[in-house]
């Protein structure tokens, strides 16, 4: 195919001559003094989307004629917008939770992913760390990172959300907590690569592996079992998150990705997959991550992160200025595909409206959604209610507790929102 | 629709007992040893990839028992990892230029998103700064951020391109330049903001409105006219970058986005949006921002940003160790839409292989490409070329050349990568 090329394309080509350049320069004398004209003659009129509109803004005043910051090597936030940081809960053996209330779109800053670890975040040198792969295989290997990189590798975004995600509200829900102190255990990132598969088809996994153990590097060595399946579906073993190599917080320099399963078994600072017949019942799957249940039971090995939403705005703390129309908006996501429905409530789920999924809607992945609410200055309270493309659909907190009993509270995600009250004041509530 | 819970999911539900817990403590202490088990017992083989395959490396030792570090509020890049800056092309009137062949993946993270400023970078108050939207209109609007966050806000993946992109290379090519010496000046986010239309409409935009000018709040005043069929396409006045506020050199606190179309024209610090009935030919679109051609006459509003490629790895300043099979990875990009295919050539263009696209190929987006390749140890050159959905296929140098002449240096995309030398040196290479 002979490449083509467009030497011209929108507008046609114009000469360029001295009127232009002269009508220029009296612009450019004008647009100096175009805040002063505005803050004598332009009637304002503030947003349509406000039926109780905010007070009319001063008009724009031009800038000074100082130049700006310089460029630098590496950026850094506006010092009028500095991060929410993540609430650290406990230091070694602890977590820290994403500021899902001051986040836009889906993508998280890596510094500002969650973090759980159990014996703190490992200082690891890539250049001599080593990822052993054996057991039922007829060649164990010992790959150097640079080794795995050399590997086909994929690039996808994926959500990780630690199963405990929502605990804390479950079991003691308070009117003051932020969406960052009820669901900031997930986060969702771009993860490059290789897929698990094509480093076991390296090992010459053989025919009777059914299971595989992932053991990370850390001081605890927790290790997680896992079904051969999800290495033939879509495990990877990523280096890389949003662009970056991965952060000390999320495995550096690698880690166990299991896309849409619970964050523990996404196991980080991974040195060693083992393959056998049968879990290994580690104590990570016995003392933890293992969920009683009514009759006596638990359910284990309780990998897929059902379909879950919040909405983030508004949620505590902001509150509510001025009646009329503005955002919801929030985030859903499922580990067991694309979110393909959110419908937000404005009354306590009495009825339910469809919000608009925005970009791309991802597999496993957070989905961003928005719905116009026009708010009347009365009370509300505002639910979001996801449903994924299994049909799986999000369920109230009484349907899951008639389900598990309230000896399960990991894999909480009951339908859950934000009580508006008329001096617009937003609490935390679970649906009723 | 009832929603659906399931209790128990994969595998079915088993009773912890003490069998289980026995069996846990007794693996427990295996795992402590494994690293010295494997050194003594296990043959190590290399990755398949590899012909002539790196030295087996040592097999994994266990780490100590220590504690690692605690939980942070922000976190940091690994000791071991830390980012390659941007380099910086002048200061106050300068560029930086995004890491390229550091980065995996599509995301540029937002404190390495190149930089191109022409009087520094302002320190704005975004409780003070209005975007004031005026000409012909019914209603003038004077609007704070917070009035923009509550209009309808969409989130979308873009790269911004500056047209002066790979001008350098063109210009002055070297064999050491990196990719983000040569094409550095892109980047690629996930936006979040407001259509332009929805604040025209809001302001009673004008039948006879054709064109708008947007200005910056920069001490240069950075103005550039627009066609409004680009706010009746896709054009967005955001605020949030890769899930957080805008960052200082991407224009906080607000921006126009204008996807696909040249960096200069996506106007930052915006303040001023004025619609009229035609361009108002402004510096930026005289004296720069427009392309001579080879007949006298200039090529004006040259914004889409046609289809390029690079290969980012392998690339300078790598250096290629080892025969064998390993990855061609890069990035392409089109401003008319989706990347369709990417084709590379390891003989300087003889004959051509598709590359995989990874992941969702979204329009007017950075799409991450990746092939298997056989370096047989002799000399070779990488090529990249990038087809989009209208079905431009990148130029060679060649190409560009008949159509527009030498004058044109900016909007530079024709086909460019490295050539390999047979001790595994890596040089920037033009298509010839």
């Amino acid at each position: 195919m002979s490449p083509r090329v467009d030497p011209v394309d929108h507008p046609p080509t114009k000469p360029v001559d001295d009127k232009d350049i002269t009508r220029r320069v009296a612009l450019g004398g004008l647009a100096g003094t175009v805040g002063a004209v505005f803050a004598a003659n332009i009637p304002v009129t503030p947003p349509a989307p406000a039926a109780s509109p905010p007070q009319a803004p001063a008009p724009s005043v031009a800038p000074g004629r100082l130049l700006g910051a310089p460029t630098s090597a590496v950026g850094t936030r506006s010092p009028f917008a500095p991060p929410t940081g993540r609430t650290p809960i406990g230091a070694t053996v602890g977590s820290s939770l994403t500021p899902l209330q001051s986040l836009s779109g889906t993508i998280t800053p890596s510094d500002l992913h969650f973090e759980r670890h159990h014996a703190g975040v490992p200082t690891i040198d890539p250049a001599t760390h080593r990822l052993v792969i054996h057991g039922l295989v007829d060649r164990p290997l010992s790959l150097s990172v640079d080794d795995i990189r050399r590997f086909p590798q994929v690039t996808r975004v994926h959500f990780v959300e630690c199963s405990g995600n929502g605990r804390a509200a479950w079991v003691s829900p308070a009117p003051d907590m932020t969406p960052q102190r009820t669901d900031g255990l997930t986060s969702n990132s771009e993860w490059t690569g290789v897929p698990v598969m094509a480093l076991f088809r390296e090992a010459g996994v053989q025919r009777s592996a059914s299971w595989f153990l992932a053991e990370g590097a850390d001081a605890c060595l927790l290790t997680r079992s896992i079904p051969i399946e999800k290495a033939l579906d879509d495990a990877l073993v990523v280096w890389a998150q949003n662009g970056e190599p991965l952060r000390p917080e999320q495995g550096f320099p690698l880690r166990l990705l299991l896309p849409g399963w619970e964050g523990n078994a996404n196991v980080k600072w991974l040195r060693r997959l083992e393959l056998g017949t049968q879990p290994w019942m580690t104590r990570w799957e016995t003392s933890k991550y293992t969920d009683p249940l009514k009759d006596g039971t638990a359910r284990i090995f309780s990998f897929v992160m059902d379909a879950k939403s919040i909405i983030t705005s508004p949620s505590v703390p902001s509150r509510l200025t001025g009646h009329g129309w503005r955002v919801v908006s929030g985030v859903a996501w499922s580990g067991r595909g694309r979110i393909t429905r959110v419908e937000v409530s404005a009354d306590n789920g009495a009825t339910w409206h469809d919000a608009e999924l925005q970009g791309a809607t991802l597999p496993k992945a957070h989905t961003r959604f928005s719905m116009m609410w026009n708010w009347d200055g009365g009370s509300a309270v505002l639910l979001s209610r996801a449903t994924d493309e299994t049909g799986y659909v999000q369920p109230t907190r009484k349907v899951l507790l008639d389900a598990r009993g309230s000896g399960t509270d990991y894999h909480n995600n009951a339908i859950r929102g934000w009580r508006i009250a008329p001096d617009g004041g937003v609490y935390f509530h679970w649906d009723t």
